[in-house]
């Protein structure tokens, strides 16, 4: 199955691995019009770049993208960007232990059941390599976004027990710290925890938060193309993520309708306002004009270098301990990610919704 | 935008507003030969019926399904099944209240900034009632997954802040209680506490947890058509939903990845299988041959009869009490809508799954 | 696979057999605003209404159109509209022939090797009744490129060895004559013709015409989504058609590029213009501003009651006499055929067309 | 809108501009375990190659094609392959006319008019130098085919007012002329034809023909799926076709039913098959197991270096002459282009079709 495309009017098709010669993406459906340089994409890339600090893994990967095409005279021209970042860390690995067993909590085992046989050189297309496509075309649907007013913000909000205070919420203090928490104490206790785990050859949790502002209201279908729907899908799509939420999430499943509800009002200027947040910026699956807020879970990185039981391919049961650079907990680089799928599909949302109304579409065309 | 379809090669299109003339959907992919009559659809449709506790509406909805196309000689054709439910609860409501102002934790609001205007009737088309064409077509895809060995369960695990008791689980209990929970005791606690909240006019939120046995593994892709990136848009997709979780979901946001991963082993007749599912059945997007396990929180009904702050559509502050007869928690009805909507999923993955290697083709067109 | 739906945007999805229940189709994406009634689709549906004329089959089909949901207050909302003709002509044929052999020039055979088994009263899926889905479907495209100032304008322009001549054509001699021919000697010859092949229990071929007035340019997207391709697609999915053409079609492959090419030029009101439209319309996929004129063949109505040589479904071969009421030639039905799946074609084109420049789209929400 | 995909269980999507970096394609769905290699690519590619009679462009465009994705140790792996190929002709040409003016059949117009402003060098993204990518999709398709037992055939038919004779076909004769024709004498006479038309600075149109063999019965789907429809879409794509057929296509519009239906019988070896293939291996949308015939019409190549009346930019009106190198006629290199989407297209109707019956999925899941 073709698997590999996200988006309908605005699209992103990914491909590549870990260890083959590139990462790439093709971003369809961008309007013409927009500036745009390898520098607005390489700032995004950046972001989800390895070896910042002791807790990313410190392979060096230069990761540095080349467009391709959609591009003239420094303006997006409407047709297909291509973009690739070539794999420059291309060591010739010793992968037999890999090639050879099911390692836990990796896809290993379904990628074999379903096509006979794998790219089992770093994970292959199930590296989180694979998410730089991501983040390039992430990166195109957020400068569009900022164009029209609309603004995406993302931190680390939980690394394994340790979670942030939203009293000591502090957006300055996102990229002060390694762990990309916006609450320097909350930052200093995940790491103290994170060292233990590294003690312990062993990896953390951690979850991601993600909010969007200037979002007007209205955006996302009523149906199955609730903007929380896709969302949900497009978090969903991140390796490792085992849980998604918008505003209170699980939480509101344990509160009642008193206190869940949210009160609608008039801001000082006079216009439609909730008092509240708890939906989080969507109801009936359209956003409700407040802040869009949504969180990921990701699990631990799978990789850890304790021993752990498995079976070969050939079905004998096994001990394995995994060599080699690796995260020991996942959120810090994935906060990227997250804000980029967010970006592409909140995006998507906003250009379908301009077909909503007749008046709408004749006032576009009469103009 | 046309949002009202879902799936790929097994796609239900849902129709209707509550207080129209009916609901309805339209499946189209389904496969040749199946025996399907009206009492396979009825049966499902008859597990999301109001009326039948206290707990769920007092509304008289007969739901009874009509099959219109598809089907001949008592079985599924390849063309499109048409099916209706026709409204007959259509007695004539005063909905000036409703038309009149935005209801809190309803889509009001954002249905008129998108649309201009709404069909207000009962929440029109964003009514609980919408899911029945849902669950009429989740009938449908559980019989086929049925016949391919595969079976779902579902059931509430938690109601406000009662949650089952997992040494207790009891599947044949689900049926027994008003709440389609899994344990007599905590069925009976959460009875108590939605009493509570019925006398303060007020409602509660809750979990559906959904299991799949019996799945070959590697259903799914790797990338973005991952099986658990489409679970979480087809729940989400559900009015009410606000967190989904495959496994451990959030709770292995806090785990280590010794504690998290699952090790492979083999089974008692040679088969590799997993030793433990933190996962829920899942591995890089793909089935693993464990049991897919899914879990959904609803928040709770936004309609309660307590006063509550608003604005009118002409944007006064005002206070309203939601008349009508509103369920108390949507959980116990929604079991069957996250059943319907898992098997979809489930279905189209494995079908699409067919042409994931050359010599299944091969082998397919050889016969 | 599902494949009863057509359109991104704006889309309908069909269902039903020629003697089941109904026709009917969900029309999904439609913008909210738009005055509709039952009226405005009824008069679409019996431009293809049968027993018109001699030339028409004599089944009497009242073919009368309920409208389920998506209109509140007289308009549309923007949510799906459902639509049913239910059959009424459901006398008890006797189906024993069509039900044991493969009627030639029909689907009877590749439908039984697809599916295994099929729908063999009257055609099932494969009747020329599907069509009333399209034509429902078409009424509102149409309605809604009327408030756009755009206009649709179709008819038969042959009908076997008989062809319209240019320099008489005469819009509206199209109703006045039984075979929709703009042009009333031609169409006394085509009578003529089709007086032959009825009195030799035989039928005809035909070619239908559509122009499409008051596009603007740039419609249509200049790779996959050409707007030329989308149309090959929307008229060959009707049923019969064996050929297509844009502008020149087929004469354009023996022109040269001095005779071929248009000039541009300048109107009287300064506009750019093109001088001469052999094109038809287009330019790389897009619309150039010219009408739009497509043409689709049309092949024989393939029942007919002389004698014809097939097999039995085991395999024996037969000769078969095709009892029943057919129309001796099917364009004079199809015009309205065409001209539906055309405006559905060009609606979805022009919504989707809006999202191409940051510009528009930045003036949209601006606004 | 996103337009650069085709397809929907095996996809292309193309990128890339006459004279920007590089021209290419992703491939997402194509099956795990084919033997692959970038010689099966380039292969097909070299059919397409300027330069190789005084008939095509002089010219030289290497076209080598690079795979960065998606194969391991010389096998498909599932996941997407993505291939590049880099344009090395990009001397700085004076593009100051064409940017300036709408050239007379091209889509320089409409690009202005959709985008704001267009890549002018070369024809941008309307090059045919677009098809590259569609070739090397198409070359994957085709070899996936022919593993299966299918094969296809593609020729140049007509070019000008020059046909080939039926009873003079030659498959052997396609390879030996500059012009792909199966008929030497055809041949001969188009040559000669075609050089009057360069010594009047004028350019001619031509007709391409495919015939695929091999396809089991059934597939496509009835209604909007139908297998040529999508060849219709897929052949309307590439640029320039003005028209398409198949089977007798506009023949069959003046024919007979008597004449034009195809007698049903039994073969040597006892199957069912038809007596002749008027209908071009269609009936009903389905493949009906006999080849597939089908046609595309190309307009002269609108490039020519004879002078012609045009506007500028800014609405004045001019007189251009083309200059550069270009083909005379577009259809020797179009024939594998025609050749790839026809592939690219049956292979996904293949791929679908295998969901079509329960007996068949039961069938490839209990093996």
């Amino acid at each position: 199955m073709a698997g590999s495309s996200f988006g309908n009017l605005f699209r992103i098709t990914t491909w590549g691995e870990s260890h083959g010669k590139g990462i790439g993406v093709v971003v369809d459906g961008c309007p013409a019009g927009l500036p745009l340089s390898e520098a607005d994409i390489q700032s995004y890339l950046d972001r989800r770049k390895p070896g910042q600090s002791r807790f990313t893994t410190q392979r060096k990967e230069a990761d540095s993208v080349e467009i391709l095409s959609g591009i003239f005279e420094g303006k997006t021209t409407g047709t297909p960007i291509a973009m690739t970042v070539l794999n420059t860390d291309q060591r010739s690995h010793d992968y037999s232990e890999i090639a050879s067993c099911y390692r836990p909590g990796h896809a290993d085992y379904p990628f074999d059941q379903k096509y006979g046989f794998r790219d089992y050189r770093g994970g292959g297309r199930s590296s989180a390599r694979e998410t730089i496509g991501r983040v390039a075309g992430g990166a195109i649907a957020a400068k569009i976004l900022n164009e029209l007013g609309i603004t995406l913000l993302s931190y680390v909000c939980a690394v394994g027990p340790v979670s942030i205070d939203r009293a000591r919420f502090d957006a300055d203090a996102i990229g002060r710290n390694a762990l990309n928490m916006p609450d320097e104490k909350a930052a200093a206790e995940a790491e103290a925890y994170l060292n233990e785990c590294l003690a312990a050859n062993n990896s953390s949790g951690g979850v991601v938060e993600c909010v969007v502002n200037g979002l007007p209201a209205g955006l996302g279908d009523p149906v199955f193309e609730k903007l929380d729907a896709n969302l949900a899908k497009a978090i969903f799509s991140i390796g490792a993520v085992k849980g998604f939420e918008i505003g209170d999430g699980f939480a509101a499943a344990r509160a009642t309708g008193l206190t869940n509800n949210d009160a609608f009002g008039r801001s000082a200027d006079g216009s439609i306002e909730k008092k509240t947040n708890h939906s989080g910026g969507t109801l009936g699956g359209m956003s409700d004009g407040a802040p869009l807020v949504l969180r990921a879970a990701f699990k631990p990185t799978p990789s850890i270098s304790a021993a752990q039981q498995t079976v070969s391919r050939t079905g004998e049961e096994i001990e394995i301990r995994i060599k080699g650079r690796h995260d020991p907990v996942i959120v810090p680089r994935a906060v990227v990610v997250v804000e980029a799928m967010t970006a592409i599909t909140v995006l998507d949302a906003l250009l379908s919704n301009m077909t909503a109304k007749l008046d709408g579409i004749a006032g576009f065309y009469r103009r």
